[in-house]
Order: C-alpha cells, then structure tokens, then sequence
C-alpha cells in the first residue's frame, strides 16, 4: 500500500520511444509506485501516458507533467503542478535519468549544438532538477520511511571518454562530478545522492532487432534490474550510503 | 524458509573479537541463513559459535569450521568437512570478509611481517579461498536461485594508499585486484564476483567506545546494513551486476 | 634559435590579473617562445600585451589576438589572423589554458549563470579551440619537430567533485571527457592531446597574499614548473605518450 | 659531467633477457649516468655487466652488484658494497624496476607460487627497497641537485586487474598502493615518490618479433622514452611534484 504522504519523482521516463534510459525510467516508475505516488516528468504524453496507466491499473498512484528537463520555467510549472495535485505530500525521491544526447562521430564532425545537446540534458538539466528536488528532499528528512534520495542515471561514458564519444561524455561526466559534489554537500544533511553507471545496453522492447554481447541471453541490461537497483540505493540505511554503482551485463567487457 | 540444496560460506566471521570486518561478517552470516544453511570459517571457535547459535535459534541452519583463511591446507580440509556436512549440496554464495592486518605507522618502522600478514590475510588467502569456492560456484550457474556469487569486503585502503596505511593499503589494492581479474573472467560464465568498499568505521559492539565522525549518530556503519547490501549484491539480476560498490555513513568525509 | 615554420598558441594566458591559470599561461608562452614563435589569444591587450614584449626582449617572437574563448566568431577570426601574420607557418603545440568559472559556494545558492560559466570555459571553448587546431596539428605530424600537441589545463575539480565545488567540477570534468576522447581518437593519428591536473594553488605575483600549505616554502606550484611539465609532455617521443599527469607541491595533502 | 657527491640506484636493469622492464632499466640507467654515478641491482652479473661497460664507455661511473631485490640480506649487503664503493657520496635518485611475475592464465591453473612471484617482486621486493633507500634520500634532500627521487616501474596491470592477469595485476596493484603511501607520507619531507604506468609493450632488442598494435612504426614504448620520462620526473621542482604518469604508445588502444 503505498504511502499518500511521501510522493517520488522520475525526469526522463517513457515507453515505446528511441530513448534508452527512457525505458529505465518506466521500470523505476513502477518500482517506486509500489511504494509512493508517482510523478513523470517528460517532454511528450505520449511518453508517460502508458506508464501513468500501467501504474493505475496495477493500484498505483501516477501522473504525468509535461516539461523539458533543459527548460528552467517547464520545471518551475512542473513542481507548482505537483504542489496542487498532491497537496502536503513531501518528497521521498527524486530521478534524474534525462538522455544525454548521445552521439557517436569523428569529432571533426561533431557540430557545436551536438555539444550542447548533451551539456543541456546532462548537468545542465540536472542542474536545474536539483535546485527545486534538493530544497523538497531536506524537509523529508527528518520523517521520510528511507533517506530521502536523488539517484542519478549514468553511463560507461561518465567515466571513460572514448574516441567517437566525446560529446555525450562531456555532459556525462558532468553529471558526475555535480553528483558527487552534491553527495558530499548533502549527504550529511541526510540527504543521499547517488550515481548508477549503466555500463551496457538497456534491453528494450523498441531495441529487440539491436544485438548486444554477440547476442547472449540477458547480454541487455533489465529495466526492472535497474529498478530494482534503485530502490536499492533509496532504501539504504543512512549508515551505509552507496555513492556510486556500477551495473553491467555478466558478459560485458570492462 | 531456507533451501537445504544451497549454502552459502562466510571466511571472516566473528563477533566479542576485536576485528571490525567480523561483525559484519557475523551479521552476512544471520542475513543469508534466512535463505541458506551457512558455513562459517574462522580462526577459532569462539568467533562462531556464538553466530551458530543466534542462527540455529532464528531457525536456520549453520555451522563453523575452525581454518585459518591463510592456511592452504585447512582452507583444503575445510571444504571437505563441508562436502561430508552438507551432502549434495551446493554453493550459492561465498563472502571474503577476512581481516587484512591493519596497521598505522611511520613506513620506517613498519616490519617487513607486517606487510607480509597483510598480504596473507588479503591476496593470499583470497587466493586460496577463490580457487576452492570459484569451481563449487560454476557448478551452480544453472540452477541456483540467484547467480552464484563471490563477494570481497574491501575498505578504503582499496583504492587509496595514504600516508602511513602502505602495507595494509598493498594487500587490500591486491585483493581488489584479483576481484576485478575475476569479476572479468567468471562473470560471462555466470558467477558473480562483486568488491564492496567499506569506506568508514563499522559499527560494532565492543567498538562503542570509538568515536567516529564527531559521534554523529549512525556515524559508524551499521553491520547489518553490509549484510543487506551483500544479499542484494547476491540477489542481482545476472543482466545487471555491480562490480564495485561503497559503502559510507551519511557524514563521512570522502 | 626558434624555427620560423611552426608555431605555439596558446588559449588563456595573462599576467596581473586575477586569474591563476594565466599566470602558467605566461610561462607556457615564455617557454614554448625558446623554440617558436607564439600566438596568445586572450580577452583583453592587457593580459598578453606584456607577454609579448617579455618574450621579445628575449629574442623570441610573439604576438596576441583579442579572443573570447567561448566565442566561436572571435576564435575563428583569431585563426584568419594567424594565417596573414605567419604565413606558411604550421601549428606544433596548442594549450588550452582558460579558466572555468571558479566559484565555491552552497549549491542552493549556485545561479545557473555560474554553471553556464563553467561550461562555456571548459567543455565549450575548448570544443571550438580543439576544432580549430586539431586540423591544423594533423597536417603538422609528417614534419614537425616535436608530434604535434594539444594540451589542456585541468584541476582537483577534474578528478573530484567536492562539496561546495560542483558548478566549477562539471565544467573541469566535461573538459578532461573531451580530452581523454581526443586523445584516443587523435592519438594513432600521431596528435598527442594531454590532459594536466593542476592540484594545488598557483604561486602568482598577485597572489603572494594567499598562504597556501600554511605557509610552506615552495607550498603553490611554481608556474614555470608547469611550463616545463607542458615542454616535457610537447617533446614527449611518440611511442611514450603521456595522456594525463598531476602536478602538486611536496606538501599538498592529497 | 657527473656529479660524483651524488649516486643513482637502479633494481632491476639488464640487457639482452627476457625481462621487459629490464630494457628499461638499462635506458635508464644509462640516462642517469650523465648525471651521476650508477649502481645497479641485478640477479645476475650477466644483466647488468654490458650495461656498466657501455656507461663507461660513453664517460660515466657505473658499477653492478649482484642481488635479489626479493632477498632482504642481499639487498642489505648491497647497500653496505655500495657505502665502500662511494664513500662519502649521498644517493639521489632510486629507480625500483623489478619483474612482477607476469603470467597470463586462467585463474584456476594459476598456482600459488604464481601469485607469490608477483608479490615477492612487487610489493615485498620494493618494501626491502624502499626501506633501504628512503632514509638516503631523506639525508640528500637538503642538498641533492634536484629532490631525492624514489621512483616506481608500474603497467597497465597496477591499475587494471583484466581477465587471466590476476596474480600479475595483484603484485602491481600493492606496489601502486605502497607508492601512493610513500608519496604522500614523504613528498612533505621533500622526497619525489612518484609512480609510472608503462601502459604496452616495450620495445626490446629480444622481442623484434613480437608485434605489437598491428606493427606500426612507433607502436612499442621506447625504452629511451621511458628513462626520459623517468629523469624528467626526477628533475622536476618540489612545487610541481608528479605522483603519476601514464605511458603509452600512440597508437595503443586504452
């Protein structure tokens, strides 16, 4: 049954679309639902609107705001959006698993804006969910049923910056270093800020044609294995925080 | 309810001692016992017995074998008690939680023994203790209810050598190397091999009166939320395992 | 005596004023000048006009541009300059040295425009400064003195996000992504791109005032050193490329 | 010309074995002859007595004693050949270059013995080293050229433990975390303890017919490069100390 009082919030969450972590993000919306409402935040309904039914039908509590995580005055609306819907509830949660822009090109090709995109979705958009997520998380910390959490989506590319890859691992790392110094700044506050490394595909139901690890059985990461990761990290007893994780397939290379 | 056709064994256990990693070694023990008959290794009786008893009371099965990690030989002669104690069954997780000679001290005064009790508690006895385990868990691969695991406690000297921990810094960089060595060689045959950094003082009961992070409460590690973190480490979906995780209190400096 | 056929730029160089990188931007230039001519692009005459006379009384040849790093326009009008001023001259060592934005402040307190600082310094201006140069240090490596360089300017922040930090450590941290990728990318093309960890103050004329290692003789890094670590890496053979060195005072905790 | 009130110690030199690092260590040895008298440690005359001819040869001081750098008396017994040798003169600069047992196997056909190579030729072979060698270099800091210089041999093993490299990476590991102890325990009291990562093959007289990155020109490390490296990290100024380098060839994958 889950708690009214305490509320979770997912940036970049969605289905049936090209975005990987979008997939992720579906699965921890339903992992944190059975414990919490849930908030979507995504730039399209159609990127939430299965999620927040697949929820409902399950007994959950969900709903969606449309906001572009890159657009300051979007997620200002989003969380005055939030205060009205779930009037007294705090936050337990907060997600941040936004795309970064990732492309893959000779970096004589990259074009400036591909830079940005990526700077943009990455610590710039985190940046901005930080700022309104921080402030609601240390008011739940001192009644929160886990540490009140801000779990971060990364990638191979937060902590590699490979040829070909350099853009996507400029807002990557990033992301890191904004995690890690938020970590230190908050977790003595009680709040836990925490950073997955997805080392390796994420297995989608749009990317079933794309072979990954010579095609062997769970050579994709499970959605519902990151969720579960997540709910993981949240319910760590203060004592014990986990600053990062890393998570791959058993036949990834690393 | 406990499955009688896997076990799982902790090297390291112990408790009214004074080694910090035994007390969480003691409280793996109590948290795999609710899901497998537990084998204990440890240098003396009195460092499990008090576990077998508080786990036989709880309900679950266990047991301790006294062999010094270090010790080819016992380590050998353990495993072939194990085979006669518990006929047919299986591995399904072994933990390396043995104590790596922690000294602090001027590196002119430290003694070349010093350096070598850290090795033999660390990478040596490692060394041995996989070479057993690492077959017994293969065969587990394709039936155990989670992916067969090998799980290391490392520490903060893992990844750091800082001025005047150098020899306990050697082994503890050595033991995680191996780790990593075979994470890469038996994670894509399915066994799970994960290094958790233990990146704070533990808290255990005859350690009350060691104040760690200016006594702020839960300033020390709770041992049983290592436990937790070694069964979800256990429990992970073979399409998502972690190598590597820390572990630190909310108020540690890091 | 100073080929006339190749030359050194050098992005982010000053002295008097209050940015410390410049201050090693100055002895970058002054050390690059023993061997070529070097161009200095800057924000404002003042900060390399002195520079350049320094570098001209010693027989050395220089001159600077007027360019905002983060300005793609005014970087490359800098390049059409270069090309009337030292015509059939080829481009030997590239330094990006511009500071990031250094602020230290509670992250609640962190504008977006000070984020923005840090990204435009770091990962932006360097796309462009590394988008110029790269084409023109590839047509160098057939016949350069020395493989072709492009050499970055990094910090603690590059490494670590500390607490308070997190704004200045995602610029650093995009900046050493990027690096890292061109060096693998630009590196079996014969381009050495090196990343420097500058940890530790910078002992700057104007800074004297600023104790740093309470106080300790040579306690902030000499410039010059870092001038010199910056030759090193230029002259590196190109079978023992370095792709990352730290450089901090013998007393600097770490 | 040499000055001959200062020496240089090389463990681990020799010319025309099996031993990789020993290639370089005789490129470094006869570096460090420019500057000072050489004193070489080697297993075997055979290692070290072309080197010592070729030094004097080209106008320098050398001498070879023959010890196990794994043997704590011989060690013992070389430093007291070396006060009667070179009465009165202080040592500058220690090179530690030893073999780590590199065997590459699957871990279960690894034996002990394997592992304890590795670790009697890295951590424990260079705790006798260091031991020996730090308290000389502490009496020169006040007057030495440049600062006293312990400096480390590393690979890519001491910083990755990859797949069937256990044992190797285990030995490297623990003499990275000795180094790191040592560096920052005596970088305070002016000596350079610093820690190189030869990251791919090294071009050796023996091994012509081993191709590395394809065969390309360059695509094995100069041992010149190396002493190179080696002598810059020695020669650097105490504001500006390196820890760590990494060495690699252009065209080497990393």
């Amino acid at each position: 049954m889950a708690s009214k009082s305490f509320y979770a919030i997912i940036s970049g969450a969605g289905s049936g679309t090209v975005e990987t972590n979008a997939t992720a993000g579906r699965a921890a919306a339903v992992r944190f639902a059975k414990a919490y409402p849930v908030v979507l935040l995504a730039r399209k309904p159609e990127s939430y609107n299965a999620i927040v039914d697949e929820i409902k039908q399950a007994g959950g509590q969900a709903f969606g705001i449309t906001a572009d995580a890159t657009d300051e005055a979007a997620v200002n609306a989003a969380f005055e959006t939030i205060k009205k819907e779930l009037p007294g509830s705090k936050l337990a949660a907060a997600i941040y698993n936004v795309n970064a822009g990732f492309s893959r090109k000779p970096f004589l090709e990259l074009k400036r804006e591909e830079l940005d995109v990526s700077l943009d979705a990455a610590p710039k958009g985190f940046f901005t969910f930080a700022q309104k997520t921080l402030p609601l998380l240390l008011e739940s910390v001192s009644d929160s049923p886990h540490p009140p959490s801000l779990i971060i989506t990364g990638a191979t590319a937060s902590i590699k910056g490979s040829a070909l890859f350099g853009g996507f691992a400029a807002g990557k790392f990033a992301l890191r270093a904004l995690g890690q110094s938020l970590a230190r700044e908050f977790g003595p506050k009680g709040v836990h800020v925490a950073h997955a490394i997805i080392d390796g595909g994420i297995d989608t139901p749009w990317g079933k044609a794309y072979v990954a690890n010579d095609g062997a059985e769970d050579g994709k990461i499970s959605p519902d294995a990151i969720a579960d990761a997540y709910w993981y990290l949240h319910t760590q007893h203060r004592s014990a925080f986990s600053q990062e994780i890393d998570i791959r397939p058993y036949v990834e290379k690393f």
